[in-house]
């Protein structure tokens, strides 16, 4: 059974999204990530940048407090909310267009019934996350590990709030990969040789 | 850098235990899983059974009240925290010989510090672990369900016990597949690759 999509999940600072791109260079099949940014920001009217971080990460001490004390049931509709509902749709309508690799953004969760997934998860050691960030994104105000902690907390309740299931359990997904020991290299022959046996 | 041991972590039903000694065979390196039970057998004067089921699973209500209640600091000694020292012992002996795998009974933990292990998590989904368990051990008093049910929480527990770490959790591997849905044959394959790719 060959597979639909393949959808990336990683930790913030893992290299997961170059791996993404690279697997779907090799596959000749398109990579959305930015590509979800920017129709989201062109339907919502929102920044890309306000888009990045609330299309993945629950970002208000208030949102937390709203979403866990009404148990996610009857919470007041909100921007959020609001580009989820989009998200989700921009999402379905990429997947229908043929074979393709998905970055982040619940894909997986998203397109899980409908479609064959390849789910893949890619995680690294703090040190090497700390190593990534500070290379690609340069020093901020906050120390690197406040940063990668701030950014796993969020993501985590974002992903719990809206699919109810942990983020980052191996069960959630078929294949997950340290990219912080393998590198990038093999875990892109891995994960083509997963979906070039799936054919 | 090449791997020194294959650790194979693995739900109960999964196939990982299958997966590990067709690695092993593939690899030309032995497989260790029944051999250490019968050391330990051997050297505890407990039986079989008894040791299969100590040494990977936390077993009485008793033992969570105690475990649980001492906050794992100053609980009684007994005959699985003692298993649990010669376990670890015939788990290092075990290593020092030479490439090996190993599969469960916390080797990824055991020999973390000390060995490069190529740290691998079977898992599958619960259909298909049902099929697996009724297939190859028959059908029980208890509903398959429960059985893998508690198989799961004593595992999760005893893991967590003795290693401090959470059980299942995509980061403490550097390899987690779903072998329900990759089958037996592209895990072996995987695991294989990413062991040749590390020489």
């Amino acid at each position: 059974m060959s597979y639909d999509v393949i959808t990336i999940s990683r930790e913030f600072g893992s290299g997961g999204r170059t791996i993404g791109k690279e697997v779907a260079k090799k596959l000749g099949i398109p990579c959305y990530d930015q590509e979800i940014i920017e129709k989201l920001a062109e339907e919502s009217g929102f920044s890309k940048d306000y888009i990045a971080e609330k299309g993945e990460y629950a970002n208000h001490k208030s949102w937390f407090a709203n979403a866990f004390a009404s148990g996610g049931t009857n919470h007041a509709s909100s921007n959020q909310d609001y580009l989820w509902v989009l998200q989700r749709r921009i999402i379905c309508d990429l997947a229908k267009q043929g074979p393709c690799v998905i970055v982040g953004r619940c894909a997986d969760y998203i397109l899980d019934k409908e479609y064959n997934c390849l789910k893949v998860f890619i995680h690294a050691s703090i040190e090497k996350r700390i190593e990534h960030i500070l290379k690609n994104y340069g020093e901020r105000k906050e120390s690197p590990e406040k940063r990668l902690s701030e950014k796993d907390k969020k993501r985590k309740a974002y992903y719990k709030y809206y699919t109810e299931t942990e983020w980052g359990l191996a069960k959630n997904y078929q294949v997950s990969l340290n990219a912080g020991v393998l590198g990038t290299e093999q875990c892109v022959n891995i994960i083509e040789a997963i979906y070039n046996l799936g054919k």
